[in-house]
């Protein structure tokens, strides 16, 4: 609440009128503007994360306002800035951008609780004073388009010895918390063949994830166990439990569903030939979303024009809250390089002359696209 | 606390002199016996498991010092109770029967934290108001034996149809903590073969225990992984860090040694394979514990006259205070069947007739151990 509160005050300074909604996103409305672009990102990244990821691209869309706005040749057009809460999924992920599109009804926020904490949605938005705030909904027809500058979270700008990304699609990310069910027992007692070890259970089945998967993807699909919990998880106790967080993702929803197929095999080979019982249960399933190819190429163009051959086409590995806001608007992203690719983490960074040069592309593209007949 | 107050009731109820000391270990001293037996267990057990691992055996000595000391016939014999604190290790295993003979310096109280908190052991004697009294030490000349009841644990009794255990010896215990090295990052726009996935190496290690170990063991021996973590642990974050708690336990000193080996060069296999940095850290290593013969065989005899064939001996798989004791006490310990061999899980039970029959043949023994000519 602290750095919204804080942003509320720099888009009031570039002379948008700012707006906090039910849900917890910032808005800065340019009430000026008659043909405008809506842009923004995220404020909140994981805990113990790194200052880029998101808060970079809220401030490209705050920077692309007020500069567009103090501008006379530029009357007219104009920027609106949206800062969209919990991108991360500490509640669910795209939280925000989700509520702007229309995707989040009241029920299903009744029922959202802080994944690390417990704390119900409702009691949160009650604490940080939000609980009776209208939730904006997004009217598609107000904007030309949605544009996102974003960290790239990986390397491959790095690799390639580009500055400048523009996004063709972003993945679709298909989530899953896997539990395993044995039978919790000491572990000095209990023989080997009396066991249902539900740790060992779950080793072995991220060991068969580790090893059929490969053969089935590209070498652009990643998939990731980002949690393990046995359970009581103490070092003299067999584990009556195990949960894992998996997830897979890739550009191509054919893959997506293939990878889908053969994970439900695995854990039914498991549940076979095992003593526990496994169920994986899918807890998201973002599709892959194309980037519109009009917004592609007036990037393109421009960042041609001003950094020539510092600008590849890429997918972006990572979900953005351009995902949601492509459901509804043209939507275009532009990345900027990850120092080592780093992202997630608190060393994450970018060049000063990156993120500068990045701002550039970003604001001369959103004039552009503004500039453009419908 | 409440618990060892309550004990301390019960003893003075049966005429024993009662103390807690520096470390939190209960006594009931009975100041009249001029030949004694030590007995007792521990209190404490793993958080949320059952009632009757530790606490019966403690129980089981107060009820044996308590009828001998009610029996004109037995004037002279007597028991001493002893309820160790933290056998399970949420400070370190078997700090109060290590600190009873002599193997806990000051030193190492200074070290010690609580594994689940971090609460340094002085803080947590301190706020006990323990903090100053001084430690039992045991004077070995003052006993015949140390002689421990307790719950297998395990299902062997079950199994064999028996109701009685007469412990051979209790297994060697080596307890190490793994930790995988990696690199933190964004789960979605971190190829495969840029990653440094420390949770993906851990579950590759724990893979190769489980398709290695088989081959080098007995039916008997175990080895478990009770605890893993992820760091950070989050669904979208390759972890940057994987911990686990590993341990194997076996009677043959050879075979511990053996699989020690084998751990070390599983690992050396995967730092010179994988992209981690992987160590393992021995953190304990008890040793085998022979179990005294001439005590085990007044056991057997006693069993077998009250209780024809309902008697077997066998080893413990679970270390015990027995353990400590038996470094300065000829030692005995009898178990009785857990239901299922479940035990610490909440549900760990045993039936009313094999708790009774227990208390009836722990007794009947140590008074026939104290009976003996020395």
């Amino acid at each position: 609440m602290d750095a919204r509160r804080w942003l509320m005050g720099r888009i009031t300074e570039a002379g948008l009128t700012a707006e906090i909604d039910g849900i917890g996103n910032v808005y800065g409305w340019d009430r000026q503007a008659k043909r405008k672009v809506l842009s923004g990102s995220h404020l909140e990244t994981q805990n113990r994360s790194g200052w880029l990821d998101g808060a970079m691209g809220v401030i490209y869309a705050l920077e692309a306002a007020r500069s567009i706005r103090e501008n006379p040749s530029l009357k007219g057009l104009g920027v609106d800035v949206a800062a969209f809460c919990d991108e991360e999924g500490h509640f669910i992920s795209y939280l925000g951008s989700r509520s702007l599109v229309g995707d989040l009804s009241e029920a299903e926020m009744d029922s959202l609780v802080n994944r690390e904490t417990g704390q119900p949605l409702r009691d949160a938005l009650s604490a940080a004073g939000l609980a009776g705030l209208p939730r904006h909904r997004l009217a598609a027809k107000d904007y030309v388009a949605y544009v996102e500058g974003h960290i790239e979270q990986g390397n491959t700008l790095e690799n390639k010895g580009a500055t400048l990304g523009i996004v063709s699609a972003i993945v679709g990310n298909w989530q899953y918390e896997i539990e395993v069910l044995g039978q919790q027992n000491h572990a000095g007692s209990t023989r080997m063949a009396q066991r249902r070890d539900a740790g060992l259970e779950l080793v072995r089945l991220l060991g068969a994830i580790d090893a059929r998967f490969p053969a089935l993807v590209t070498p652009d699909t990643v998939w990731t166990t980002g949690k393990i919990v046995l359970d009581p998880g103490a070092k003299s106790i067999v584990p009556g439990k195990a949960t894992a967080l998996f997830q897979f993702r890739d550009v191509d929803e054919r893959l997506l569903t293939r990878l889908g197929v053969e994970l439900e095999d695995i854990l039914k080979e498991a549940n076979a030939n095992g003593r526990c019982q496994i169920t994986a249960t899918r807890i998201s399933m973002n599709r892959p979303a194309l980037m519109d190819a009009k917004l592609q190429q007036s990037i393109t163009n421009t960042a041609q024009q001003r950094y020539p051959g510092a600008s590849i086409s890429m997918p972006s590995g990572a979900g953005h809250d351009g995902l949601w806001l492509s459901t509804v608007l043209p939507t275009a992203m532009l990345f900027v390089p990850s120092i080592g690719g780093i992202s997630h983490h608190w060393s994450e960074d970018t060049c000063d002359d990156d993120i500068t040069r990045g701002a550039e592309v970003f604001t001369a593209s959103v004039v552009d696209m503004l500039r453009e007949p419908d």
